[in-house]
C-alpha cells in the first residue's frame, strides 16, 4: 500500500482484511521507515516527495536534466539464491542502476525498487531475507546519498528486483555513447575481469558444497570463507563509478562513455554502434584484475567500470578520484568488411566478437 | 542491449555469439523501432534522449517538477496468461502507471518497461506474444502521447512487467493524497465495480472452457465472445483518467486525490491516512457500474477512476472532459474508537474495513 511504495491490485480478487505482522502493509511500513531514516541523514538532492503518494515528485535545477535508467534482475538468471547472499543481491541490484548513472555523469537523486518475492523468503523467524536484502541495498544507497523514493512489492514464484534510478546532470553535459570520433583514445577505469573471476570461484565453492551434501538441495546461500571475501568482492559488491563519471562530465573531458555491465567486448560494440565508429584494443595494455584471465577481462561483464573515449588533445590523468585510469586502445573509422572491434596482440590482429549473453537465442 | 533498453549481465556467464532472429538483440531492435515510430507521430514532451544510451534524459519546464511511479505486474498474481490476452496485459501494464500520473495531475512524458518473459512466449511462428503485448501497450501509449524511453528485457520463468511512468506537473500543483480536510466533499469519476464484475465474468468463462476441455491445461488465452467484449472492457482495457487529473490540477480544485487501483475501501483508507482524516460514504450515491454489485463497487479494485476531495465552496462540475463526476460522501474529523471509514446506508451506519488483497499475509 503506502504508495508510491505500493501494492497493486492482484488477480483473482481475494479478501484478506486485517494486517498481519509479516503482511505486505507491515513490510512496506518497514521499508518506508528505513528509507526515511536514510533520508534524514543525507542531503535531499532533488527529491521533493518520496514514499506515500501515487507518485514521487522530483525537482532538478534550472540548468539540469534528469537521467533515468531501469535494470531488471531475476533469480536464476542475474543471481542465484543459493550462491548470492541477500545482502549481495540488494547491493548488486542498486549498483547496476547507479553504474548507469555513472556512465552518464549524473548525480544520483532517487531510486525506485520493485520487488517480487516468494512468501517463504520472508516467513522464517530469523532475520528475514528481505531485511538482509535491504541491509545491502541501503548500505550502498547511503554511500551515494540515493533516496529510496518509491517502488512496488508483490508475491512471485521467482525473485524479481527491478531498480529505477533517477539522477541529475547539467544540460548538455551528459556523457553519451554516441560522441566517439575516429582518432579518439579509449580508456577504462579500474581493473577488468575481477567479477567474472570471482563468479568462477563462487561456482567452484557451490559445486563443492553441493558434492559435500551428496546432492541435497541448498537453499541457504553459501558461506564464504574469510580468506575469499576480498577475492569475491568485485563480484558480490561491485563499486559503481559515480564520482569518476561526475568528474568526467564536469570537465567535459570524455567524448563518449558507457559502463561495463555486459563485458568489454559487448559494451564497446554498443558504444561503437551508437557512435558509428570502430575500435582497436591493445591486449597488452588491458588492466586485467589480479587472478583473472584475459578472456574474463574481455568478456566477463559485471565489472561496472567506466569505458570512455577522449580526444588525443585531452589531458586524461592516470587516476580519477582515487581510481586508476588506463588507456587501452583507440577509435578508428569504420570500414566495410573490417570488424567493429579488433584485438591487437603480439601475435597480430584479430576480430573481437561480442561475447555477451543473449536471452531467447 | 540497445541500452537504455538493455539486457543486463546474466548468471552464469555463457557465451552465445551471433544474433538470431528471435534473440534478445533482435527483440530489442524491434521494440526500439516501434518506440521510434510512435515518437515521430507525437509531441516530444520532455524526453530529450530515449532508447539507446545508459540512461534516458528528461527535461521539464522551469516551473515544473517530475512525477515518477512504478508498478510491478506478475503472471498468476496481477493477470493470468490463460485468461488475459497479451494485448490486454500490455494495455493494463501501461494503464496502471498512467493512472498514477492521473492521480497526481501530471502530463505523461516517458515510460520505461522492464519485461521478464519465458522463452516459449516468443518462439512460436505465429504473431508472437510479445508483439501482441506491444500492440496493446503502444495503442494506449499513442492515445496519451507517452514515449517509451527505455527499459530492460530478461528471461524469466514467470511473466514480469514492471512499468515506470514519468510525468510533468506544475510546481506545487500536484494532486496529493495528504491535502483532505474535515468538511471536504468526496467525489469519484466514472463508475465503480465494472472491472471486478468483468473479472468475475472472465472467471466463469475460464471455468467453462476448462470443463469443456475435461481438465486439459489451457495455454492460449480465452476467446471472448463478441457480445461480452463491452462487458469485459472495464477489466481488460481500463481507461486512465489523465485528462481529468490534468483538469483538476490546473484549476486547483481538488484538495486531495488518489486513483482507485486497490478498491474504494482500501484507496480511501490510504487517502485518509495520509491526510490524517476520516471519511463517510453514502452507499446510495455510489455510481455502481451496470451489472456490478455494491460489494464490487466498494472493494473490487482496478477501476482506475479518480477519487478526490474538494472544499464545499469549490464548484465541482457534473462531468470533467466527458466523464461523469459523482459526489459520494464527505471527509470528517478522525476520532479515537471511530472507524476510519463509515458506510452510510438506509439501514444505518457501519464501519467499512479495507478489503484489499494483501500479499504475504
Amino acid at each position: 500500500m503506502l504508495k508510491n511504495m505500493q501494492s497493486g491490485r492482484k488477480q483473482p480478487h481475494a479478501v484478506k482484511p486485517g494486517e498481519l505482522a509479516l503482511g505486505e502493509v507491515a513490510l512496506l511500513k518497514q521499508i518506508r521507515a528505513r528509507a526515511a531514516k536514510l533520508s534524514s541523514g543525507t542531503a535531499h538532492g532533488g527529491l521533493r516527495l518520496g514514499i506515500g503518494d501515487d507518485c514521487a515528485l522530483l525537482r532538478v535545477g534550472p540548468g539540469e536534466e534528469l537521467a533515468v535508467t531501469t535494470d531488471l534482475s531475476i533469480s536464476g538468471h542475474h543471481f542465484r539464491l543459493e550462491w548470492h547472499s541477500p545482502e549481495s543481491i540488494g547491493h548488486r541490484t542498486l549498483a547496476r542502476g547507479l553504474s548507469d548513472l555513472a556512465a552518464m555523469g549524473a548525480r544520483p537523486v532517487a531510486a525506485f525498487l520493485s520487488l517480487g518475492l516468494a512468501k517463504e523468503l520472508i516467513q522464517n523467524q530469523k532475520k528475514r531475507w528481505l531485511e538482509q536484502f535491504l541491509d545491502g541495498f541501503f548500505a550502498l544507497a547511503g554511500t551515494f546519498q540515493t533516496q529510496l523514493a518509491g517502488g512496488d512489492l508483490a508475491e512471485s514464484a521467482v525473485v524479481v528486483a527491478d531498480i529505477v534510478l533517477a539522477g541529475a546532470v547539467r544540460r548538455g553535459k551528459a556523457l553519451l555513447r554516441s560522441g566517439a570520433r575516429p582518432g579518439d583514445l579509449l580508456y577504462v577505469t579500474g581493473t577488468l575481469g575481477g567479477s567474472a573471476a570471482g563468479l568462477a570461484r563462487l561456482a567452484q565453492l557451490a559445486a563443492r558444497a553441493h558434492a559435500a551434501r551428496s546432492g541435497a538441495l541448498r537453499v541457504a546461500p553459501l558461506r564464504i570463507p574469510g580468506n575469499l571475501q576480498s577475492l569475491l568482492a568485485p563480484h558480490l559488491y561491485p563499486q559503481p563509478r559515480i564520482a569518476q563519471g561526475l568528474w568526467l562530465a564536469q570537465r567535459g573531458l570524455a567524448s563518449a562513455a558507457i559502463d561495463l555491465s555486459d563485458g568489454l567486448s559487448t559494451d564497446l560494440a554498443h558504444l561503437c554502434e551508437e557512435s558509428a565508429v570502430a575500435a582497436e584494443i591493445d591486449a597488452a595494455a588491458l588492466p586485467v584484475h589480479s587472478g583473472a584471465t584475459l578472456e574474463q577481462a574481455l568478456n566477463g561483464g559485471e565489472d561496472y567500470e567506466l569505458l570512455f573515449t577522449a580526444s588525443p588533445a585531452a589531458h586524461v590523468p592516470r587516476s580519477i578520484v582515487g581510481v586508476p585510469v588506463t588507456r587501452i586502445g583507440r577509435i578508428v573509422r569504420p570500414r566495410k568488411g573490417r570488424p567493429r572491434i579488433t584485438l591487437v596482440t603480439a601475435q597480430g590482429r584479430q576480430p573481437l566478437a561480442r561475447q555477451g549473453w543473449e536471452h531467447f537465442s
